[in-house]
């Protein structure tokens, strides 16, 4: 067999993962009622008039999170399986097991973290604190079992720092900063019908394919474990975005997107691949920095930053953040300055009152392919979005296979 | 040292506890309006009506498990640091390590289902099931490590089936049945203030004695890992017990419920002690028996079974169950007919309309006493339930120390 004992069990994965699905699209329709009736719900914002008051039943992730952890729970075992048949005292590979434990705790951590957050609207000093404590189960076995702190660097830099250098706690650092970063990242590129699981779809089909593309090589192991968590992620995923699809009949919360978040870091980190993940996120990195003099608020951020509905159209616009002229800070003057020279911002001043406000498209990816290509369709928006997601994965895939053989030996 | 190396990341952990206590008192409050802003909050049914529209926020103990899982994570590299500071490759005790990882996946997958049961009102196979399935990774850990499945016959039984019996598989049914029983047991015995958190005190404190009695033993180790959960969670239930007391400011949910209930599971299990465990639940245990036929709904069961306020006298009554006489089941009659026998219940025939229905106290501990003692004020309810919970630990530590060798060797 190709890859061993591991194609039986990837198989019994893929099996599982299939019932997952069905399950999870079973299920979802189901508990709506349950969500409404507990007030967590939404109104979708993007649809006509005539829908405004259809409460959309919200934070339906837990449910796909609830199913992924059952699905995980029950399929463990299995690789181990010759070895839990035998089991001889002392003989049990230990060190394997707990990567498999320290993923799930981090990942039903977060689960919880975020299905807490749609319920109770969390701080943000909570959304920064609490996915550090889930990640530190995951340092610790990283440390334990790994411990691989040394990145080699690119040939043109080897005469100034050598071979490799070992970045010690500044990797364990980096580290953390991931899982924080792969649960905001995602969270923050939403706001149409379908984006926060379409694009986790997109993700975690691309790391499927990488890790069988890897599989051969030598951290053979490692891709092995990425695939048992991906099938299933990817299944209840799947499930949940044929819900979520335009006219979405459920929303999938903040939940979906820490437990998506996290699911990518947690697999990144102990299959030591996480550069390679961070390829797979370009287009959250982008909107992560287009964002930022918003997030930051060096210019004023409203709650929602979604597109805005053209009722007569039907056609969605760029929405705006307005603010009096002249009142920003030099931090955010200098933003709008350097992304209105690059023609990123749309900026129209002397709107509102006597004209004194200033009016700036809302710094998401959504508005910037919105001033692209002017109004577009909900569905066509979300399409070209997904459309980037898939050629950015091929961008990664090059990046990492031609790209890479300018900086390191092959 | 008395205990090794033990006694210093023992006191590491009072002090963790100690801090975990602090926090715990000061957020809860804090946090009180957050959830009444999410709807999750009750009417105190025990109280005279110009409170009756106060609104007490529900599911505090979600507040608690969180505290108690951070705690724990930052806990948990400490006894470790001998073996974490060398670090040599193949060195590490994995096998301890994973007793940690598997107790906090199962205790986080409780918390979060107890949450969603607060938010969703999960229906009653979503109550068995998932804590069946949270409970897995735990009997997997139980089977790798440790799968002793023997059990030591008593003396007298010995001439009919030797002098242990492996009950194989039958023993993980019975863990796995364990962890079901003691998240809904505790969950069953309230309905009064303070009953829940302040019974799970006592058990946790009886625990903790008994863990530094049998310190001192060959199964050390374990006892030691018990005292590592037992004392972070005595600290977060008696911050939660101060809010939680009459006139309780806040409710504790399902959720805390969930949380004790499998924080003790998990011990038990893990730290070979189940039967003793069960010794200091024989409130629960009376409780769960005396309520089976309500909860098979063999006589009718109502939502609620707590009390009943008497406005004027300002004390609690017991509450009834009411059904039209002779419309109960063969099964239903044969239980009120024994109760009645042995004086457990009270029945009056003949009430209501035409007096064709019967009434029957609300099978539960609570009524019970109120039965014994006539109506009491509530705390002073809750203060006799806690000391009959106390004087049931005591026994069962007679039971343990001296009844035990009637039946077994010292």
């Amino acid at each position: 067999m190709e890859f061993g004992d591991s194609s039986l069990t990837i198989a019994i994965n893929a099996c599982m993962s299939a019932a997952a699905f069905l399950i999870c699209l079973n299920i979802i329709p189901k508990f709506s009622d349950m969500f409404i009736k507990a007030n967590l719900y939404g109104i979708d914002l993007n649809k006509p008039v005539q829908n405004e008051k259809k409460k959309v039943p919200e934070a339906l992730g837990v449910v796909c999170g609830a199913v992924f952890l059952a699905t995980m729970f029950l399929f463990m075992p299995i690789p181990f399986y010759k070895q839990l048949a035998v089991n001889t005292p002392g003989k049990f590979p230990h060190h394997e097991y707990i990567h498999y434990l320290a993923a799930l705790l981090s990942i039903c951590c977060m689960v919880f973290l975020g299905f807490a957050d749609d319920v109770l609207d969390l701080r943000w000093r909570h959304k920064l604190l609490l996915p550090t404590l889930a990640s530190l189960p995951l340092l610790t076995v990283y440390f334990i079992n790994i411990n691989s702190t040394t990145v080699i660097m690119p040939k043109q830099l080897r005469w100034l720092v050598g071979f490799d250098l070992n970045l010690g706690p500044l990797y364990y650092l980096y580290m953390g900063m991931l899982a924080v970063f792969c649960t905001n990242a995602i969270n923050i590129h939403s706001g149409v019908n379908g984006l926060e699981v379409g694009q986790s779809c997109v993700i975690s089909l691309s790391v499927l394919i990488f890790n069988f593309i890897e599989m051969q090589g030598e951290q053979r192991m490692g891709h092995v474990f990425s695939v048992y968590f991906m099938m299933p992620f990817l299944a209840v995923s799947l499930a949940l975005l044929i819900h979520n699809w335009y006219p979405s009949r459920v929303f999938v919360g903040d939940t979906y997107c820490y437990f998506s978040g996290m699911t990518f870091a947690v697999v990144g980190i102990l299959s030591h691949f996480s550069k390679t993940m961070l390829l797979f996120f370009i287009p959250q990195v982008i909107n992560f920095i287009y964002s930022v003099p918003q997030l930051f608020h060096f210019i004023p951020c409203p709650r929602h930053r979604l597109p805005r509905l053209n009722v007569e159209s039907g056609k969605l616009d760029i929405s705006c953040t307005t603010y009096k002229t002249g009142s920003l800070s030099p931090i955010g003057q200098l933003c709008i300055r350097v992304f209105s020279l690059f023609r990123l911002i749309t900026v129209r001043a002397g709107v509102g009152e006597n004209g004194m406000y200033t009016q700036v498209n809302n710094l998401t990816l959504n508005n910037f392919i919105l001033r692209l290509f002017g109004p577009l369709h909900e569905r066509t928006l979300v399409l070209i979005l997904l459309f980037i997601q898939i050629v950015c994965s091929c961008l990664a895939f090059s990046i990492r296979y031609q790209l890479a053989k300018m900086f390191y030996e092959s």
